[in-house]
């Protein structure tokens, strides 16, 4: 790309792109492939999607009249070529400019994004009511939904489609086909797109059209010319159509068309080394969850490890999920079902632990809450991820606890070191009273030095670390490091020894324990890593509004944040150690 | 049913079952038809689904060797000829036992019922869970999901499908097809299986093969010969198959055969008046909807009412839904999509209002998150029957507040009066930057009897409706009314004048006005209709936490009751004026 003569230097707008010749466009898309590598390989991204859906971003745009046409992506994985056909290529050409634009579409930057998306599945239902409204306006625009196979797992998805064939208006469906979810597809749909491949979209027995769409196919998803063609047929279409277009994941980067999983995604210079993915030696959170499991599974056959298309979030590996076999299911982007599936199996016999990342278990509120909950299947759910971070505001995990823990029946809880992690997960998985879930830790692994032998079975009973007075302090999960930093720290500055409790159960008040704190404290302040309202410390705040003891609650405020960095975060919600000394001074 | 010679006089198991002959089955169905008829017409419940579902209940225990085998069922609004053939069948002879046995299926009452269950789209999910354990068990028992029409529209349904057609062991899904949700279906999918109907099941293009289920078609689903045919035929299947039986929602009542909507749950009596519904002449909150909706779209077209299949929660009649016409839609048992789809409406310009049961708005947590608040696009959600009530444990509607309250960015509002109703409807339609819920008073309505002309864009800001000193009470939504009756009874008993405030805002703190009761009270009340934990009042609780303020939270605990009358219920929570006069004077 030293070139002086790139096509993309004359393409500032979509409707330059509609002056290019064909082979101008395939001109393009090579560029287009490469800024997007050279870009992923220093920031990190996902590469895979985007690489793959190049040439029908460049047809879309060249057919349809963006952004007077609407264009809603999917999960947005895959929307790199757009950003950079839509006004915003110096994110890509210029290193300096690398971060200005998220990695998902942002109404926000740019007209031609519609809705800020980072979750699957939920492109045709947001297109369909965008549609809708144009009805409803009188308006004529094309309003075209691009969803990933993968994507098409998720029951979100599947609601839109019935929905969308049934509009009776203007709505195009292109279902970008390249035989991949992050891993591997699963579910029985996976086959029949294999058979519409296979025969060129013609079998009769047809997903799309049982659901009442007018289907195309598309069997080179990469060659401009075909998707052009195609596009042109269903533009200004006054029924409901699908285009399914057959496309290579990775294309254009041999090791990702080799290794769609591990180029999915890929950390700064993964293209540099030609990496095998990295095999950490160190021991993590995650690799004591895969050892637990492998361990459980080489003594019990009814160990069973599930992930919702996901195995990355938690350490499940190839080589893991080969090992556990018929013992490990990936129910695709399918999180509803995950967790309504680990409660059938908790209730035939089996052992299930379902590992899911805080952002995603959103996704199966009512499932948690009626499947599971409800009747009080012993399932374990692995809570992943779960704290503040500096990520985009489509991934935050800082919900997981109001979410989880105000849920009657289930069991959360909040290990702090290893060996409490350890007893958690064997106490879960062989109980079979409780619903449970255990928010993994995202710290570094913390040894307390001795086997954890307390009885979880006995719920809501918190652990005294260390008794002090004045100030008690309880460091939930992550947090619990905080809290002896704040101890250290309180004791040097003011010579108060405070009591550390660590909670380990999120659902629950220690009310004994909390009632014998009121003889010699006066302050009780709550760490955790999490947002507040709805979470953890405001229930002790309630607990202890009718006393004298004053509570301080520590977490983050309730906002969406866009790749904030997380030091900023820790001021802004004062989460550490001398800010929070600074707010503990003002209440004594 | 005078005769004593009833058929089921001598089936007291489902073994009895097995030596009946064609004829006396046939004849038990009749009985049973009429044992529901009477029973649903004394207690109220769901009709429709039970009278249409006899003969396959019967086919089905005939067949497979339940407990044993396994019978899952869906949302369960269909299980009373289930209950009445597995030990329970006094719940509909003996009038005294009316009450003993929930209209759900229940694990605690019989072996017979897997999971407790009243949501729907769930019973695929949970029998594939229940056929991988038995793979892992190495069991050999038959799995049976049994799910109606109207479900397959929840994208849970799908997430199950799409995984049990891979299972690749034994798992049979009945699909009970009576062209019938509780309106009418409504997604494309209801095409297709109008064809497979028209074609006997040979169609080509089938939605269930397409996910690769082998495919059995029973046109007489209302035939026990045909079922005990099929069904025999799919025993002990080594692969997941779908057997699609086609019935007559309400069979045996003509009423109910007619129509099928209003007989689909009726109400004590509803047989014995042969009613077309009873018209309520009095004005309710979901007159008042219906009456803003209806005048709001007769001004503008873009007005739009959506339910999720459950148009009888919000007052969505027929002659409602019909002078919308193509301003309403039923997006059919689909809340996922509801909520983008909305979403998508407001983005494009339309104007949205999304009518939803609290116990459903739970399906929808990620779209609420995700699809709608991080967008931040101006829909209108009417939250119905959000608050404490006897329900049964599956259609509790306490949990709305937590749920919804802790999302960023939206706003939601808790009207106490008419004026306030409608004043927050009228601006929540017409504003630009806020996904906005209310949620509907439960109570009678109630005017305050001048126009509320609050500019509700002014977020966060509380109403104080009588100053005083001491005690405050923060009466939201439902209970301002209670609030109301406890500062009077304060006053009665203690001389105190409270303040008293209605916080109309569910989602953020008046700190201004928090501050400024430090200055001349000890006390604030918080009353809630709803479960505290990760409540309204918690936040109040923590606000004050570091204060000489105390504060007491009133609300429902978080557990799943069942059938608890309210009065009970009110008690335990000490909801009444008088319990939380004890309270508070022992916090003074």
């Amino acid at each position: 790309m030293e070139t002086t003569a790139m096509v993309l230097d004359k393409v500032n707008s979509t409707q330059d792109l509609k002056n290019l010749s064909l082979e101008e466009m395939n001109l393009l898309s090579g560029e287009i492939r490469e800024l997007i590598m050279k870009k992923v390989n220093t920031t990190g991204g996902h590469l895979g999607p985007n690489l793959g859906i190049v040439e029908a971003t460049i047809a879309l745009h060249y057919v349809f009249n963006t952004p007077e046409d609407k264009l809603v992506f999917d999960v947005s994985h895959q929307c790199y070529p757009h950003k950079i056909l839509t006004g915003r290529k110096e994110g890509f050409t210029d290193p300096d400019k690398y971060l200005k634009y998220t990695g998902y579409t942002a109404p926000e930057e740019s007209k031609f994004d519609l809705f800020k998306v980072g979750h699957t599945s939920t492109s045709v239902s947001l297109a369909v009511g965008l549609a809708k409204a144009r009805d409803l306006r009188g308006g004529s625009e094309n309003i075209i939904a691009l969803i990933g196979d993968g994507s098409l797992s998720g029951g979100e998805a599947f609601e839109g489609l019935d929905n969308a064939a049934v509009l009776g208006s203007n709505i195009i469906v292109v279902v970008n086909d390249n035989d991949m979810s992050i891993a591997e597809n699963e579910g029985g749909l996976y086959a029949n797109l294999k058979l519409l491949r296979e025969t060129n979209g013609q079998a009769e027995c047809n997903f799309f059209k049982a659901l009442g769409f007018d289907y195309y196919y598309v069997d080179n998803g990469n060659d401009i010319e075909s998707l052009i063609t195609a596009f042109k047929q269903v533009k200004d279409t006054n029924h409901p159509v699908l285009v399914h277009i057959h496309t290579l994941k990775g294309k254009g980067c041999p090791a990702a068309e080799q290794n769609k999983e591990n180029y999915h995604w890929i950390v700064p210079g993964a293209l540099d080394n030609n990496p095998a993915p990295t095999v950490l030696e160190e021991e993590t959170y995650t690799s004591l969850t895969t050892d637990f499991i492998l361990d459980k599974h080489s003594k019990d056959n009814t160990v069973i490890a599930i992930s919702p298309a996901t195995p990355g979030v938690s350490g499940f590996t190839k080589e893991f999920r080969e090992k556990l076999g018929k013992c490990y299911t990936d129910v695709g982007i399918a999180e509803q079902h995950a967790v309504a599936y680990a409660s059938g199996l908790a209730k035939g016999g089996a052992k299930p632990i379902l590992a899911i990342m805080s952002s995603f278990v959103q996704r199966a509120y009512d499932q948690l809450s009626q499947d599971l909950a409800l009747n009080n299947n012993p399932a374990t759910i692995l809570i992943f991820w779960g704290g503040i971070t500096g990520a985009d505001a489509t991934h935050l995990t800082k919900y997981d606890i109001p979410l989880i823990s105000n849920i009657p029946n289930i069991v959360y809880l909040a290990p702090t070191n290893k060996e409490e992690y350890l007893r958690m997960l064997e106490w879960s998985t062989e109980q079979k009273e409780h619903s449970v879930v255990i928010r993994v830790p995202m710290t570094e692994v913390v040894s307390c030095g001795k086997e954890d032998t307390t009885d979880y079975s006995v719920l809501n009973k918190y652990q005294v670390v260390e008794s002090g007075s004045e100030v008690a302090i309880l460091g939930l999960g992550n947090f619990f490091g905080l809290g002896q930093k704040v101890k250290s720290l309180l004791k040097e500055k003011t010579g108060i020894s405070a009591t550390l409790i660590n909670p380990r159960f999120i659902t629950g008040i220690d009310t004994e324990l909390m009632e014998s704190l009121k003889s010699n404290h006066k302050l009780v302040i709550t760490l955790e890593d999490g947002v507040l309202e709805g979470g953890f410390g405001e229930k002790i705040a309630s607990y202890f509004g009718n006393s004298d003891i004053k509570v301080l609650n520590f977490g983050a405020r309730k906002e969406f944040t866009d790749r904030t960095p997380i030091e900023e975060l820790y001021q802004r919600y004062h989460l550490t150690q001398e800010l929070i000394l600074e707010d503990i001074k003002k209440c004594l």
